[in-house]
């Protein structure tokens, strides 16, 4: 077997941002194979077959990358930001584990990318600059129960949060109760920021205390940072600022 | 005032992974600022000023940066990883706020880098691809009882969690107080990766159950990632791959 698996991060959308291995990774493949709009991003060409498919496939996608890698394959599995965080890396090692043996002789690797969290972070300023958490709140494969046990945890450990996933079509409510019990566990007004299509030319940033915060202001394509206690604000005639100072 | 602030990451360490929007804001600066060993890896070249300078000196370096900008330099701050992560975004934004308020109308910009914990778990597998945070274990400008606060709560709200700065030469009782607390509050063998000079020709990974960790294990050079309860380790012939599952 000398196929290979490469999982990679093409960043949150700006191709400014894709890093030179990526591509480099891209150039040699013989397939590429991800969830649609991830693989809209890569360009065609002779010798390459993009293998598109729908949302919540990760499993099967990550089998046929595996088995294709098996029979000689260089193949590429693309996520949008970091492949290791809540994308394609887990649920290709997820695959490996309980696919067959042989599987395992593979050559897989991971390469980093640019993830949501800290292209949204930087757009703003800098409030992940101090000790943050990273939550996705998404209850599709995790009980609910358990997100607000870790809001309620990373709140009292007065962390700045990140979220991904904050709000889908079909479960609107997780987002309501979230910004429910981040006021009453910071009880304050401290800053949430929901940055929409970040690093793209649809890019929407908006700064507000967490007071007056609307579940509206998030979708799928929102991330949304929570300042910690210690976060301020910075105004400036060209915007907002937002940063966690590094004694936070 | 014409001139500009751009703080950029360089990643950390291996050139394929500084993104192309960081390569060109250095290609068109005046100015570089920055810690030495990350300033050497700037290319001189006519028509550019490298302004290196010790640790440590990070208001210092941002004040010049924040001046040189505004009398009229185009002036690049870099930082290793990501600068809006435990590096010099927020040391800049802390410089400006207290700083003239006519730089406040000066064009300042943070373009994202590959930090130090994703390159680190994508060398490893995805140990960080369910919930998790990140702290920075130096207790140079916050005090060590909230660090072992965020800890002991951490654990509890089983996040992965990812440490920088783990450990000093002159503060070498804080790691060892660490993994202390983690063995208490985690209370079982999960593994902890030691990720030495990542991404770099140095790079050496190693994999041990908590019970096993030793302090030395870790040095200023080292990205340590404790895994959750949920995270796996997949024996292959290729050495071990450590992963967090998406259900965690």
């Amino acid at each position: 077997m000398t196929g290979s698996v490469t999982i990679v991060g093409l960043g949150p959308g700006n191709e400014a941002m894709v890093t030179p291995e990526v591509r480099d990774a891209l150039a040699q493949a013989t397939d590429v194979v991800g969830y649609i709009p991830y693989v809209a991003r890569v360009a065609p060409r002779e010798g390459l077959t993009l293998h598109a498919s729908d949302n919540r496939v990760e499993i099967d996608r990550s089998r046929h990358a595996l088995e294709m890698a098996a029979a000689g394959g260089r193949v590429v599995v693309v996520s949008s930001g970091d492949p290791g965080v809540f994308a394609m890396a887990s649920a290709v090692f997820e695959a490996l584990e309980a696919g067959p043996r042989g599987w395992r002789g593979l050559d897989i690797r991971v390469l980093p990318g640019i993830t949501a969290m800290l292209a949204a972070a930087a757009a703003a300023g800098a409030p992940l600059g101090h000790d943050f958490c990273t939550i996705n709140l998404s209850d599709n494969l995790k009980p609910w129960a358990l997100i607000e046990k870790r809001l309620r945890l990373a709140a009292e450990a007065d962390f700045a949060m990140a979220f991904y996933n904050p709000r889908s079509a079909s479960r609107p409510e997780g987002f309501v109760r979230t910004l429910e019990v981040l006021r009453e566990a910071c009880g304050d007004a401290r800053p949430i920021l929901f940055a929409r299509a970040v690093s793209t030319p649809d890019q929407v940033l908006k700064i507000v205390p967490l007071t007056e915060a609307t579940p509206e202001m998030a979708d799928m394509r929102t991330m949304v940072i929570v300042g910690s206690s210690a976060t301020r604000i910075i105004e400036t005639p060209r915007g907002l600022i937002l940063y966690t100072p590094r004694s936070a």
